[in-house]
């Protein structure tokens, strides 16, 4: 995990001059198209973010709780596991998650290959083990084939598998949404209320965190800085992994791109209304209380970040064999 | 649900002259590709055959179950549901089955408009109810606006709702098989073994039941008619409907198609190799013995009823709003 440095949230950013066109400095850029070096290896990627049998039930898949027909997220307060098991934290969005500076909300991946291990072995998630998950991809011939060619291996490995996944995961970018075509310089792209509503979150510090062109994912900050978040949940941020009480409530900045399709918010998942949304990061992290009016502006930008979905076929699985592990889903 | 009529299975068809060429009267005909009459309402019925929250937890779609990158089906003994619930049969596989005289192993359904309100309010699959399911769908401008389009209504009803993933799933047909480009006349389309499978899965009558261009779904039958089949499963197929004795065991015949990607096999789903499910039904419905050769060559033929698998984009879903009611996976 990287060093992690909490900066003062708040009032150092925003405040530019009032301007329908974008300045030549705005702290959030576009977000650029995928850029694909190899085909063959994102198809395979694909074929193995869709595929349940690296899952002990055979059910469960990576877009599961990372779904591409919604914004890549699950839209539930925290995720469904092996045996209906309640997860212990809100499922991020797949989407743009190349641009964040490690994986999790506590960053203990450094990044999306290392990520995509652990659901697999998750007791609570998908519940299978390495071995087990790639005794299934090694029984199965169109697999062998399609790693032989990308990888050139005789026999499939967990490093081939999470690279291939990490590498599909690379291509589910956003770009295109209308504020990066405003930042483009398009001035009809946004609206002025939605101006208005980016010259706030600027002007008031939500940008402090959110900003780059992922608007977040790219430090680590105190869910509470101002305020304390109350929450059930007992998610205790990266503290958990350094046992620090400085890092008590410590979270990766979620991206805000596509936040409209990621509800429900927080790490807890425990806000389905952006507006609302909006109200509790504005008091508990810059002690602002925003008026009805500017959290609609706000939230009328933030609209503004949904980008082009990705687009592809849903992909075809190779069928099992007689020599595939069966699926034990009930024991 | 239709009138039900017990062929005699066996031996009133097949024994055809050795060819390589098809006969003009073959006793199985290749699959017409899709017609698309109306192509939004086809779209919109793609969105609601992928969109989970048609189900109370928000987590399981009809995709879910009949999963289009798996052949159309789940390739588990028996489906998971929710709260993680057991089913009690094997979820048939939706590819293709248009064509099937009437919907469920028992054929409870008449069509698949019918079919479709079933599980979304069965409390063992996606455990809603259509008075939510509609008022979720009714809390979604997108949703609303494409209803309509597509069916001139301001309120969207469970008729349009399952008249849409109807359309949808007609359009769920596996065309230009080998088998079929066999039947159109390319001799080279399969193998001499192949061919021979199909000789003898005319000859020795397994075409009595799977026949027309489905190879099946177009009758009931005994499942177990010369000697009994062994299940611990406790569905009695027809029979759960009428109470009639003579219909015990009674069940829709699968269709063939795309069996290779459609395991494990059986109502109860207990056979997951194609061959062990071949020497079942000849032992069993045929009273015949096969050697291991020939039942190598009626899978061999088999395998070439694979047809072109659905292409087309993952759907991306209209986002929920503060109205649609919030999924409840755990209470």
């Amino acid at each position: 995990m990287r060093t992690l440095s909490l900066l003062t949230a708040g009032l150092c950013l925003g405040l530019n001059a009032w301007a329908a066109a974008p300045d030549a400095n705005e702290p959030v850029q576009p977000i650029p198209p995928a850029e694909v070096a190899d085909p063959a290896k994102v198809e395979l990627g694909k074929q193995l973010f869709f595929d349940p049998r690296l899952s002990k039930s055979g059910f469960i898949s990576c877009n599961s709780c990372h779904n591409l027909s919604m914004g890549g997220s699950d839209n539930l307060p925290t995720s469904i596991g092996h045996n209906w098991q309640k997860g212990p934290i809100n499922a991020p969005t797949v989407l743009n998650s190349s641009m964040n500076l490690a994986q999790f909300w506590d960053g203990r991946a450094a990044d999306l290959k290392e990520q995509a291990a652990g659901p697999i072995a998750n007791q609570k998630e998908m519940a299978s083990n390495h071995v087990l998950a790639i005794d299934v991809l090694r029984s199965i011939p169109q697999y062998r084939e399609s790693f032989k060619q990308v990888y050139k291996i005789d026999q499939i490995t967990l490093d081939a598998v999470t690279d291939a996944i990490a590498e599909f995961e690379k291509t589910l970018v956003t770009p295109n949404s209308r504020f990066d075509r405003w930042l483009k310089g398009d001035e009809k792209a946004i609206t002025q209320a939605e101006l208005e509503g980016y010259q706030l979150f600027k002007s008031i510090g939500c940008v402090a965190c959110h900003n780059g062109a992922a608007l977040g994912g790219n430090s680590f900050q105190k869910m509470g800085l101002v305020e304390p978040y109350k929450t059930d949940n007992p998610a205790e941020g990266v503290a958990g992994l350094t046992g620090k009480d400085v890092d008590r409530f410590m979270f990766k900045v979620p991206t805000l791109r596509n936040v409209e399709l990621t509800y429900p918010y927080f790490h807890d998942g425990a806000y389905w209304d952006l507006d609302d949304a909006v109200d509790v990061m504005a008091r508990l992290q810059l002690g602002r209380q925003l008026s009805k009016e500017d959290i609609g502006k706000v939230t009328a930008f933030l609209k503004t970040l949904t980008g082009d979905q990705p687009s592809f076929s849903v992909p075809i699985l190779p069928p099992s064999t007689p020599q595939t592990p069966i699926p034990t889903p009930f024991n």
